[in-house]
C-alpha cells in the first residue's frame, strides 16, 4: 500500500511537529487507524510534497506529523487549462470535477448556460461550491497531484470568455452541431493557457456558439460519436494533451 | 428531442411492417409511450440504420414499425480497437464497458489478471456477461453508433495476446511503473487493428508486464498523474484517437 496522501493547505514545514487539520486528523486516526511512526505523505495543495511520519499525540489533540522530507511533486502541466463545464446534475457534475482534476486542469468553472436543467438553487450558494471543492481535493489525493485546482464560483459564458481574453479558447461542440467545427488535430497548442468550454447535457444554443466564436473561441469536434456530457472533461482533456504532446 | 434509437439485431428491412423485439416494444409503448406515426430510428447493431415510424398494433402483440428509410450510419473507426480491461467491481466495470463503446471500441474483453480483486464467481458465467452486453447496447444507443461492440467472455492476458498476434499491442502502465515505457506520442497508428490493455485497480504485476512485452506489446504511459482505472477506457482511447488522428 502506498502511504496515504494528506492535504495540509499552506503547510509550513519548519516546525518540528505539525498538527493536522481536523478532517485529516480524523481520517488518519479513526479511518486509517495509523499509529505513531507510520509513513504518510503530505502536500500543501500549491505544489509541494513531503514524506512524513505520524508523531505521538494525545486525543483529543489533533494528530501530528514529524520528520518531514521534501520530495519532488508530480509536475503540473506546462499549459494552464481552465475547464468551464455546463452544470450537470449532482453526481454527473462531481464526475466532471473529479475528472478535470485528474486530467490536470488548473481551474474548473461551473457554467450556467441556456440548456442547463439543474435548478439555480441547487448550484448557487456555498453548499454546492463547497461540495465541488471537496471533490477536487479528493481527486487530487487520488491522482497524485500536489496542486488542488481552483473551483470557481458558477459563471456564465460571456463572463468566462471575457475573463480569459488572453487565453486560447476552445469550445467543444456535438457531432450534430450546424456550424462548421475543426477537428481536434487542427487545434494548435497554446503557449501558456487555454479555456476549454464543454456544454451541459443539451449542448450549446446557437446563440451561445455564435457569441463564443465572436469572443474568439475555436469550435472543435471530437469525432462522429456523441460523448456523454459527464465524460467530456476526461475525454476532451485526454485528447488535448495527446494532440499538444503535453 | 431526437427520435429514440431502437436496437433490432439482424433487422431485415424488406417487410412492410416489422415487429420489434420484446424489450424494445415494451420500451416504446410503456416507457416512452409513443403512438402510431411517431418517429423512431432503428439500427441493426451491425452498421445499418433507418428512420421509421411506429405502426398501429394491438396489444399484446409487439409494437411494429413501418416506412423504413435507410440513413447513413455513424461511421466506425478505420482502426479496429479491442479494449481488454482488468475486471473491476460492478459499476466501475460497467463504466469501462460504457466508455469503451462510446469511444468506438470494436471489441471489449474483460481480463482476469493477478491483481483483480473481484471474486471469480462474480464475473464468470453468463450473468455478468449478459449484464455487460446490455451496458454495451445501452451505450451504443446513446452515442449514436450503429454497431454494438462485441463483449467477449473473460480472458487472461496470455490468451488475449496470443489471439491478437497480428494486431499492434499496447499496454498502458502506471506512472510509477518500473520498466521504461513510451510516451503516447511515440505510439504509431496501426494499419488496421490494435489491442489496448488496461489494468485493474492495482495495475499489472511485474510478471504480466514482462510477458506482455515478450508477446510484442509496447508499454505506454499517459503522463505523470494516476488515472483511475474506471476512467482508463475513456482516457486511453481518447488519447489514442487523438494521436492517431483517427
Amino acid at each position: 500500500m502506498p502511504a496515504p496522501r494528506l492535504y495540509v493547505p499552506g503547510l509550513d514545514p519548519r516546525p518540528q511537529r505539525i498538527s493536522l487539520p481536523e478532517g485529516e486528523s480524523h481520517h488518519v486516526t479513526r479511518v486509517l487507524r495509523l499509529r505513531p511512526g507510520d509513513h504518510v505523505r503530505v502536500f500543501d495543495g500549491a505544489g509541494r510534497e513531503w514524506t512524513a511520519r505520524l508523531a505521538p499525540s494525545e486525543r483529543p489533540a489533533p494528530a501530528r506529523i514529524e520528520h518531514l522530507e521534501e520530495v519532488s511533486a508530480v509536475p503540473e502541466p506546462a499549459i494552464r487549462v481552465t475547464l468551464a463545464a455546463g452544470i450537470l446534475k449532482g453526481d454527473h457534475m462531481d464526475a466532471v470535477i473529479r475528472d478535470a482534476t485528474m486530467m490536470g486542469a488548473t481551474e474548473i468553472v461551473p457554467l450556467s448556460t441556456e440548456f442547463v436543467t439543474v435548478p439555480q438553487k441547487a448550484w448557487q450558494g456555498t453548499a454546492a461550491l463547497d461540495r465541488w471543492r471537496r471533490v477536487a481535493v479528493a481527486s487530487t489525493k487520488q491522482c497524485g497531484r500536489a496542486v488542488v485546482p481552483e473551483v470557481g464560483a458558477p459563471s456564465d459564458l460571456t463572463a468566462i470568455i471575457r475573463r480569459h481574453s488572453s487565453s486560447a479558447k476552445l469550445m467543444f461542440v456535438e457531432p450534430s452541431a450546424e456550424r462548421p467545427a475543426d477537428f481536434l488535430s487542427d487545434v494548435k497548442a497554446p503557449e501558456r493557457a487555454a479555456l476549454v468550454l464543454i456544454g451541459p447535457e443539451g449542448g450549446w444554443s446557437a446563440t451561445e456558439v455564435a457569441s463564443a466564436q465572436d469572443g474568439g473561441a475555436q469550435l472543435v469536434r471530437l469525432g462522429p460519436r456523441t460523448i456523454r456530457s459527464d465524460a467530456m472533461a476526461a475525454v476532451s482533456m485526454a485528447a488535448l494533451w495527446a494532440v499538444w504532446r503535453a
